[in-house]
């Protein structure tokens, strides 16, 4: 994990804009927002899939970082005053805070064209044309309004009104789902036409590692609370938002995400030991406590 | 132009997603920016290139809404309280107003990704994958920093200082210029191959009717209130904008407009009589009112 979060770090310092190109001062606060911190879970995936289907890390370090360009340009606005109104990320001002309003909602429209560049065009990736249109399809498709931005819009509407479980199930699978799921199915998407069997398999990995990871956020925002601070109740359900414990609670939410991570590891046995860094990383993901 | 905008209209409401799709009321949104209304000058600039090169508008329309969409994302995002703060656009409430402001958040980073999957894979575009690839990074390129996103960090940066004539030519050619000569260069990249010629000769008229149109917009925020409302100040000025109005005078500014009016159509010459559509566009351009 350690190396794949270096290796994310110089592959996206080395694609950005310099923060001396004008404008200096947008190039600088994308270079804030992207760079320095974030656990880089959705690179890591990226990367782990590409060993496991017989890729190098280099191959799809383009997906990667186009990938994790777009799941940040999503906490930049998300953490805007009309929307979450964080002053924090990372341990850092948000952009906004550092920045100004204008300023952030400009870096998350950037990056966007950023990712999709970097796709169309990028000479280290291991990708034919036809190949690159099917990763930018995937990519737009994951982030748009029956992925990302779509699962930010229902979230919106959910503020406040009680969900049935399903509904949240929903609202997860493409908030933050799509774009788990992206980061497998790009780089499976780049090995030598992976057969249906293992497109089928991926895609049910990726869906229940992505559930059980939102879960686990989720047990974090109370449990963490409950270890640190002392209190149980966190940021998520002091906003009203929908969670897994204060729907299920947090005993069966724990369960729930203890037999995900069994179904996600039981589809990788399709892979044998090649899964291994999937496997891993798999662990790494559910044993996490930030 | 009238039936390029209902070309347009028809093939944007073909493409957007539903409003009965979940979310609703995303879609909605997206439906209400998008939909009924707007000059459609760069979808124009669009049909009227391919015209002009031996295509169809079929072949591009693809294209046109692609550049349309994006435009539009800019128009929403631009109209937020934190930018601009407009509540009026094309005489009806703008997307914040009539919806929310996350909403139109959420809108504008919708659109955007819809914009590359069109050009991914819409079946009707006639482009070669490796075409495709290419509009892809025109687009990208032209939306992001170095370009349309590019020119509004410029345009935040320079509001209630003095900017010089070249500071001022340099935000506009990022901020519309580079959407407008997309609009140009981009069904050109569909034709057969077009040579080096043909290409310097388009990316100069673009240029040329894209700082023309910039100065017009510049002169009608004056002159169209003189005439209207009996006051001579604009929006653009009231905010401290730099226009060409107060940079260099109204007779100056109406005298570079119509120079550079002049070289675009000199530019055309290279076709021939093959670039009438072309020709009639940039007249009709450049005698609009509003």
């Amino acid at each position: 994990m350690q190396a794949w979060r270096e290796r994310t770090e110089r592959a996206l310092d080395a694609r950005l804009p310099p923060a001396t190109d004008a404008p200096t001062r947008l190039h600088e606060a994308i270079r804030y927002s992207v760079l320095g911190g974030g656990k880089r879970i959705r690179p890591a995936l990226v990367f782990a899939t590409a060993l496991t289907l017989g890729l190098t890390e280099a191959d799809v370090e383009a997906v990667a970082c186009a990938i994790e360009v777009v799941h940040v340009y999503s906490l930049v606005h998300d953490d805007l005053p009309s929307m979450d109104d964080d002053d924090l990320r990372r341990g850092r001002p948000t952009c906004h805070k550092a920045f100004d309003e204008a300023t952030a909602l400009l870096v998350g429209d950037a990056l966007q064209p950023l990712a999709f560049q970097w796709l169309a065009r990028d000479p280290g990736l291991r990708a034919t044309p036809a190949v690159r249109l099917r990763l930018i399809e995937l990519l737009a498709v994951a982030s748009g309004t029956y992925g990302m931005a779509g699962g930010q819009a229902i979230d919106l509407q959910a503020q406040g009104r009680r969900l049935e479980l399903a509904q949240v199930d929903d609202m997860h699978a493409r908030k933050t789902g799509a774009l788990i799921s992206a980061s497998v199915l790009m780089p499976a998407e780049c090995a030598a036409r992976p057969d249906d069997a293992s497109h089928r398999v991926l895609r049910r990995f990726a869906a229940a590692i992505g559930l059980a990871f939102q879960i686990q956020d989720d047990l974090l925002d109370v449990l963490g609370d409950v270890g640190t601070l002392g209190k149980a109740t966190g940021a998520d359900q002091e906003r009203g938002k929908p969670t897994y414990p204060a729907l299920i609670g947090v005993a069966a939410s724990q369960a729930r995400m203890t037999r995900l991570h069994e179904e996600a590891l039981d589809e990788l046995s399709h892979f044998g030991e090649n899964a291994a860094p999937l496997r891993q990383l798999a662990g790494w993901l559910l044993s996490r406590s930030f």
